[in-house]
């Protein structure tokens, strides 16, 4: 089934608003054995968007269209529908009681404009929209399926989960298409590419190397006339896979670095603390992000000047000697973070987050020290494309030190 | 100018990766008076790119393309072009040579499939690319342009911005559309509305109100022939609003709530130091986003439990009698953070993070503490829509807490 998605709205092509709408449609249609060829962003004109929905419908099976359901005359969806269609809306006497018992119920007037909502077309039937006043749309006709829904991320993503992918999940006949992916550090794209070349010749499963910000990914990716068989076919590529880098394999899928070290403190009942400076607390705030954090985060202190370090512990001695901006620093920084909170392991930043230079060093001049269990390591490099890109690798190379300190690799 | 923006990637389609490029795009486009009408995605196909290309070619101006501009098979980008206008691409020697001497200043071998990253056309030159090895494409044709741009945005923006806005800026001739965006906090959507009904009537400029995680947008967008005269419809409209909501206004256009805390906290030589319990690092984070925040940020510490509030100088009574997540503690850690880092001002924020409640209080239960030069406030609230919007809303808060304080509102 070759699909195409549609997200009409003016305000997205002003660039007002992005729409995340085509890319949360476009990761549900692989599972479903669905290809997606276009999508097509077109704005609230009635010309426009006929002349966008027809060609969708001559060249593809399956149209998903959101936005342009709200009750305005801007709102054109499915007046373009219909007139692709050459039918002609009617109001649904049932929709149309629903939508003036939903206003009661709110306490509010019915106002009659809104009885668009209400309406269908001989093709479609409507899909209902529990968070919202506008149904959306299923339409059938000469073999082809066109699905209607409203713009609110909040009311389509359920409409898609509870209603149409069901339908579409009956009715696709396609190959599905599985994933895995597995995530890696340590190694530069580059190489996972040569580590790999063999295997990236193969053509179900395909293998695909991407470098991403938390370290290079090793893509996998089957497509067969079933689920379980497809999984046939990754497991035996993923396991060589696996022989390959194994020591380099951090996480799968959709896990974080964050979640894989907080399980991993978790089950292993250790605490950690960190101390940062370039980092400016973007450490902490990615560790917290994963629930449950707070049984194995004792303390974050974010010490940018040299007093604050010294504060907090830092001997001001290693300051002058090394510089603020230096390994030793950072050791040191790690060091006192694990004994000021008590806590089994610590982490310190230290660099130029930039955009001016600090002590003569350049933005992105960065040093990570691990205090793990008495135990210091330090990690160094240099590398820059701005403060907040700075701020962010500093973290990952933070993650990724205790990951392998953790997982017995340091 | 009607415009069109090509998205090339199969990753897109695949929903793997959101594409942002055409948000950023058609985000610059309205103040060039240049008219967006259609936004298409396409993977890394040759028969669909091609048919994409050649569409947009008849039917509008100036096409925008991003993607497709790496190195490998997949990338088709220049091969499209040059088929849809019947030309044939060839290796421009000032380019190749250009790319041999990046590889060689990198200490890397050339590998030969990157020439066609050298690659022009009879009807193209380059556009330089200083951040990556594909320069872009400023094709002219038939009175029409198209402009070829890589896919990764640390290349492209800066391309745009640098090389191609500043040539379309003298070739575009229509209307030009200037927006202001006055930022408000402290009053609800509905509540602005109102209060501006009778301007939301006008049609140039048109006024629109956004309800953002931080705070309430008024937006005022003018059309004219050129840009003074599109102020000058602006300004009085401006004058107006800032009249009516005056002491709510906190920013305009693309100032942030801690860029704007920041200014003033420099202006008036005042430091700050933080304590965050819910927010886990966040606020810290959001204020060291701001270049030059070390020059005022003195001292963050994330301190989730209560012993590692009470090491902070939180005083242990306090947290017996009202329990953690309380007005009280909030104020005792802006007082205990003021104090420790030797600050002038100091917040604290303790709270409910979630998933799970704590202490029987629901997530989404907050509380902000601002101890101003020794006076203290605190404000509460209650709202949930999941933990990382938590940490969110409380670091608004808490922001907008110090402005109103720093611009004597409280």
């Amino acid at each position: 089934m070759r699909a195409e998605i549609i997200s009409v709205g003016t305000e997205i092509l002003l660039g007002e608003i992005q729409d995340t709408n085509s890319c949360f449609l476009a990761s549900r249609l692989p599972a479903l054995g669905i290809d997606l060829y276009f999508i097509s962003v077109v704005g609230d004109n009635f010309d426009r968007l006929q002349q966008t929905i027809k060609q969708a419908f001559q060249r593809s099976d399956l149209l998903l269209i959101t936005g342009g359901l709200g009750p305005t005359d801007d709102d054109l969806t499915r007046e373009a529908i219909a007139a692709v269609l050459g039918e002609r809306p009617y109001v649904d006497e049932a929709l149309a009681q629903a939508l003036r018992n939903l206003f009661t119920s709110r306490g509010l007037p019915f106002p009659e404009r809104n009885l668009k909502q209400a309406w269908l077309i001989p093709s479609a039937t409507a899909i209902p929209n529990p968070r919202g006043t506008a149904p959306g749309w299923w339409v059938e006709k000469e073999g082809r399926i066109i699905v209607a829904l409203p713009g609110p991320p909040h009311e389509m993503e359920p409409m898609w989960e509870e209603e149409v992918a069901p339908r579409l999940r009956k009715r696709a006949q396609g190959q599905v298409l599985v994933t895995r992916t597995l995530k890696t550090i340590g190694l530069g794209e580059g190489q996972v590419d040569e580590m790999l070349s063999d295997l990236a010749r193969s053509s179900n499963p395909t293998l695909a190397v991407y470098a991403k910000p938390d370290g290079v990914y090793v893509r996998l990716a089957a497509k067969a006339m079933g689920e379980g068989i497809a999984w046939d076919l990754i497991r035996p590529v993923e396991e060589e896979v696996r022989q390959r880098l194994g020591p380099h394999i951090w996480g799968v899928d959709d896990e974080s670095l964050e979640g894989v070290v907080g399980r991993l403190l978790k089950e292993r009942a250790l605490t950690l603390a960190v101390m940062e400076s370039f980092t400016g607390g973007l450490l902490a705030n990615t560790i917290t992000d994963v629930p449950g954090s707070s049984t194995y985060f004792l303390a974050g202190y974010v010490a940018y000047q040299p007093e604050a370090k010294i504060a907090l512990g830092v001997d001001p001695k290693v300051i002058e000697m090394h510089g603020v901006v230096s390994p030793e620093v950072a050791a040191a920084m790690a060091q006192a973070a694990r004994q000021r909170a008590g806590a089994h392991i610590g982490i310190g930043t230290t660099g130029v987050a930039g955009p001016d230079p600090l002590e003569g060093k350049p933005p992105g001049t960065s040093h990570i020290g691990l205090d793990f269990l008495g135990n210091i390591r330090t990690t160094s490099y240099q590398f820059y494309q701005g403060r907040l890109a700075a701020k962010r690798r500093g973290v990952t190379v933070a993650l990724a030190l205790l990951w392998r300190a953790l997982t017995g690799r340091l």
